[in-house]
């Protein structure tokens, strides 16, 4: 219901960055192939798409690929495509029990994954932060070394977030409050010589919003415009893609399923709220479930999460009693809530992150087997639950391509055209 | 992540409609002016400007209205408006208690209006269908004596709606199952000298989104392009517009916040499951909780749906206990699942629709104090409550509204321009 206004003329740096882009992105969505190719897959003409493209290499975001015989006579196009491990974006999880770094190239290839394990709650914020400058000067360090250039740093924390303003508003299961995470960190990351000069970008945005834009981008749900990715963490909350574009909602702060209250038995949630979905689901009530004792090494928060989760399934092989009731319990009310949200989104899938994707084989039966029951429309709304494969990493992956994003949308962030 | 292919080229015809959109749509959004100030509004220049009002008026679809005076010197503009009364569009509810019928001009006012009490689901499909095509022939006969051209009629149901094939697929309150509801009116309709021997357009929509579309074009929601519309009848389902658009999902089945599981109670709900949340918010669930026995004239079928309403706001003035203990458990129960969709969407506005609305001084106390519990941003997202004012012809409103954005879309659909 909105009017169109003037435009403003576009000039022509206006135009060519945007052309620029439009040649980068097409690359990224269709693969490697020759000037002519792009020519014709996007209207723009050939000596256009050649000048482009020249600049691209110059910038370093292109390279020139294998020659590509174009039917069996003619003189044989070389093919271009995303230049590799040069140009990377960082990003970063702050998770309950660890950090978790990413570097991803333009291509959405791994350069660099670290993970530090930490019971960052009990750490405190200030110590916290502390950790988290270091896990990034370490990764900067090592991205240098390796010649590459950061274009920019997305931190994913479970938190509600102020993703303009780059501030964490609230926090629950690290105890932070309205801290200005994007500010800090770009403070204390400014002059590292990876950066190549340009000051700092730091973003920071929601963990279940940058692993629903990871799975969107390079996992799960690479084929759906449509798409839930619920994260199973210690707090669970989900990110929504609709039509292909992430759902922000008014202020920013949408995916709060984790304190729907959907548990009867009204108990106490981290939130200080009773009958919380998290209570029945959140990754410590599991482990607690099938835990022997307080000494159980499930419930060591120095212990690696994914060993931890290694152990949950070895007992479930073996048929251990506690562990095989708790997955039943975990999954029947994982099934619950996520009919919530696909009776309410109509999603084309549903990806299940975090625990809930590195337990799928396990939670699975009990989640599909509820969203039958539960789901008002015939055959489920046409949902697919898929079980993610980027384990804990998922938010660190969103987090890189949201900052690869910059350099797609304007190609001119990165070096500088040959004179 | 998409690609731009390469546009077909325009043609003129293509874009003089594309153009005729515009000037009608600016008019419709921005309200009467003169030819200059369109011209200058848009950027179109003003011969093109003049040319397009004059097919405008040619159609009926746009008229000249007074002489507005710009500055105090230059010959006086004459303003031009949307035509009002003759080109209408048609939206119908078929609610679990009765059929309304509203017709709107392209100014969104209200030239036919007429509600027919019934028990829908004691009819039986045919029956309720039979019904249904006389309320609309009486309305179409109406409108064909006024002068008027229908230039589509939107069903409202409240079901899971396929919109694009037109059918229910399945609407629990009614009884119906796969019905080929836009199909049959169709050809029950066809010839009649209100669509000007055009074929009869009829389409099929889910009574919320409906709702949420009104809410959004003509009522309380005007202001915001987040919003969510919950519509309170016999069942209970919400409508969400995100960025400005309805969101329809994967496969057109959003909005079934009506069968969440937060009934700890575990009553059977109308569509089979146990607690559902519209056990605890239905419309019949209100009128039970309040009647005082079986023979209360709240639970008469046959009785106006708003004077049952004006019944329960009476006896709550009158501070009757049964009446006054029922709306402090529905709003809370309310405020919950209302808690549920802030805490997910995250929206601008809470519209309450339905009897939702009409009891909302009522309500709105429980809701507000429910909502500031139970949603976890600060502030409550910044979601302001507010109650329609559309009462239960929200839906008819949205159907009309939906109708008629088949002219703004292209205005070459009505009338033919003077040669």
């Amino acid at each position: 219901m909105s009017t169109r206004g003037t435009a403003a003329p576009a000039d022509q740096l206006t135009v060519r960055r945007s052309n620029l882009s439009l040649v980068l992105q097409h690359l990224r969505d269709a693969g490697p192939r020759s000037r002519a190719r792009i020519a014709s897959d996007t209207g723009l003409n050939k000596a256009t798409v050649s000048s482009l493209v020249a600049e691209l290499i110059d910038r370093g975001l292109v390279s020139e690929g294998e020659v590509q015989r174009i039917g069996s006579v003619g003189r044989p196009g070389l093919s271009v495509e995303l230049a590799g491990g040069t140009v990377v974006g960082v990003g970063v999880e702050v998770n309950a029990d660890f950090v978790d770094v990413t570097a991803l190239d333009l291509t959405h290839s791994v350069v660099l994954s670290a993970r530090t394990p930490a019971d960052m709650r009990a750490l405190g914020e200030e110590r916290a932060l502390g950790l988290l400058v270091r896990c990034l000067r370490e990764a900067f360090d090592a991205l240098a070394g390796r010649g590459c250039t950061v274009v920019g740093t997305t931190v994913a924390v479970p938190a509600l977030v102020d993703s303009r303003a780059g501030r964490v508003a609230v926090a629950p299961n690290l105890g932070w409050t309205d801290t200005p995470l994007a500010d800090r960190l770009a403070v204390a990351l400014a002059g590292h010589p990876v950066l190549g000069g340009a000051e700092p970008a730091v973003t920071v945005d929601n963990d279940a919003n940058l692993g629903a834009i990871a799975e969107h981008a390079l996992g799960v749900g690479r084929d759906a415009d449509d798409l839930v990715y619920l994260a199973g963490e210690v707090g669970v909350g989900c990110g929504m893609v609709v039509g292909g574009t992430l759902v922000r909602g008014a202020t920013g702060f949408t995916g709060e399923i984790g304190h729907a209250p959907l548990n009867p038995r009204l108990e106490r949630c981290g939130c200080g709220r009773v009958g919380c979905w998290e209570t029945q689901v959140g990754l410590g009530v599991l482990l607690q479930g099938c835990a022997h004792g307080p000494d159980d090494p499930l419930l060591d928060p120095a212990g690696d999460i994914d060993s931890r989760l290694g152990l949950v399934r070895d007992r479930a092989a073996a048929d251990d009693e506690r562990t095989c009731e708790t997955l039943e319990r975990v999954g029947i009310a994982l099934g619950l809530g996520a009919s919530v949200l696909v009776n309410i989104v109509n999603p084309r899938v549903l990806v299940l992150g975090g625990y809930f994707g590195l337990l799928a084989p396990l939670l699975l039966p009990y989640v599909v087997e509820t969203l039958t029951e539960r789901v008002v429309a015939p055959d489920g709304g046409g949902v697919e639950v898929r079980a993610s494969e980027l384990g804990f990493a998922a938010a660190s992956r969103g987090g890189a391509v949201v900052a690869l994003q910059t350099v797609f949308a304007d190609p001119t962030r990165v070096g500088s055209p040959a004179v």
